[in-house]
């Protein structure tokens, strides 16, 4: 069908949803992604004993907790944004699927605390598996989302499924790589989870040469 | 009046408020459902004292609680969402009904931290009303801003007013029930809620041939 | 100027900012607006101790403050709406101003809280003049955005100047007689407020004929 | 290029990002910006003890420290604004840029609650260097992000890059002025930080001339 278009050029490919429905799925998400990335800050408290400088630097697990969370919710807002680029016009289904994302998003701020919180103590293992198992929930959400959108033929024509799909698979399996080293050490979980977010910062391009 | 226009297709028969002053109007909804629905996960406090396995599981009635209102505002927001998509204009009225409404939203958060927190003390029977009451208030909201649209003829030609009128006058039947399941349990309440809310998503249409 | 173009019509005479610049101030205020309206609700807390029934109950300082701390903003965001669907284009003092207001905005929550505090309290004058005295600030800032948009010629050409001027010069006025109710009760101030705000959300045109 | 166009006029060559994407980076932003202003009340806790009024004057640091973070966050804001007006299109390292940026400012709630709690204190040294290095930290990024901007041909073509170029690196030394005025007062530093927030409002043509 695309066959006979005119090739639109690299820059108009990017279709995204049209009319008020689409924008408003989009309005609410950015909503949801904007204040849960922004409430993480509400776990970091002021330490009020003893000396300051030396209160602000026994913060370090809560900064850490706090940067890597950011990191992986602003990535998740990206590649929402991209898949939604890709997506020619919402159903009732993917707005649910939707919605079950957003709600992952949401609860994000509370394993956050949870770990920052525990990062050294020895409930640390528990504290990172609930932090992994957090974003591996969130990937496989994304999966079922990204093969709705195809199963129901909502993508754009142009959009190259099959090397999208592969890179979505990855998401679980990088996850859950993370919730092993929760098994070791939740700093390491927390440092793998920051790596992460780089690496899906990273456009699908760029993932395909790698 | 419609019938000598040019059908134009069922993809666009959704109307949409027009102008700066209607989309102002979603946009603020958009962003006080977002925000009430995010703000939810602040009610869960990070357990600090025992065993952490142990004291994340004792925290079952607050995700529990968490989920529920999440799913019930999401199923509001697609409500809004799908009745402002049959609006063609605002007025004053309007503006006035959708401010009651969105005070209710905001009010969600407390009844659900009031309901997490005595979901299975002796007290549950009152936190369970009160949850019940403010969904079944927010139910009738949505039916005087409905009727109120109806009356002022604020309504899309094409929106199917009684199929329509008949599906919201439901809603308060149904918040009325969870409200005598909380006189039982206050888990039962929160249960048949998180029901509701997936009723409440599925589109009129399913609805019509249930 | 005007006098030689067709006459758009009642609908088309909303005039809003133009172009990107405009419509994200409109968007930020919008958030900021439903953000401080949203956070109201983190100041009630869940009662602990006691009988849970008389414990909601002895909340009614907190729910009336957070009643009408949402129908003041809300009403504020309303005037917001209104007032910049009558302006043509943005300049760098509208912004400012813009900036100022909304400063004013995010800070009721903080007098909402420390009036429910006090409400019935021997420091309710103390709590209530600071209450008053917070919306009166908003209702100066907005005189002077209104007055600036009229000296900087912001304003669409069709709007009626002279009695918007008037209208919001009330506004102070009536707000000062709060803070006057405050000396003799914090509750009278309140729901004095309230019904100043239930006033404020009448359209202009009623205002007009009153 | 550009000289075979016809000259758009002044009010037309605010150029802006293309397209959905660029407006979701846009729209994701103002979130951010308007939670992150709107959550610095929450950091102001009402007074329980003592006489009300004493009680409410001996929060002046909270106060200050409120305002000049709000006008700080307000004015990056102002600038995040003029900075995307000149932005032609978007690409992926903007967006992970723009992510950096938003870090900043969702984190500035911290500081500023730090700086209120111990403005008065022996600690106010370490206090104010904090806060002071966290604006000097996002006028970095914000020299980044244009450098950026610059280098990779996004920006619109009638922006006159050398002479904002000049304005922004200013940024970074004055806020590394306000850290040297920690060094002697945390007040100072505060008050320089105000100053400077009402210095970046104006507009650059100003600038110019000054």
């Amino acid at each position: 069908m695309a066959s006979t278009e005119v090739n639109p050029g690299p820059r108009d490919r990017s279709v995204g949803l049209r009319g008020r429905r689409g924008a408003r799925v989009e309005a609410f998400s950015d909503g949801v992604f904007a204040i849960a990335i922004t409430l993480l800050i509400l776990e970091i408290k002021v330490p009020r004993e003893g000396p300051l400088a030396a209160g602000l630097l026994r913060l370090w697990p809560s900064y850490l907790a706090f940067f890597t969370s950011f990191a992986n919710i602003g990535v998740m807002w990206l590649n929402h944004h991209r898949l939604f680029g890709l997506i020619r016009r919402s159903d009732d289904g993917l707005v649910g699927l939707n919605l079950l994302l957003l709600l992952g998003v949401t609860f994000v701020p509370f394993p956050t605390a949870v770990l920052a919180e525990h990062l050294l103590g020895h409930e640390q293992r528990t504290a990172g598996l609930l932090y992994a198992g957090t974003f591996l929930v969130l990937a496989i959400v994304f999966n079922l989302l990204w093969r709705y959108v195809v199963g129901a033929k909502l993508c754009a024509e142009h959009a190259d499924v099959p090397s999208i799909t592969r890179q979505y698979a990855l998401g679980p399996v990088f996850y859950a790589a993370t919730a092993a080293a929760a098994w070791f050490s939740a700093t390491a979980c927390l440092v793998a989870s920051g790596l992460l977010a780089v690496y899906f910062a990273l456009p699908p391009r760029l993932w395909r040469s790698a």
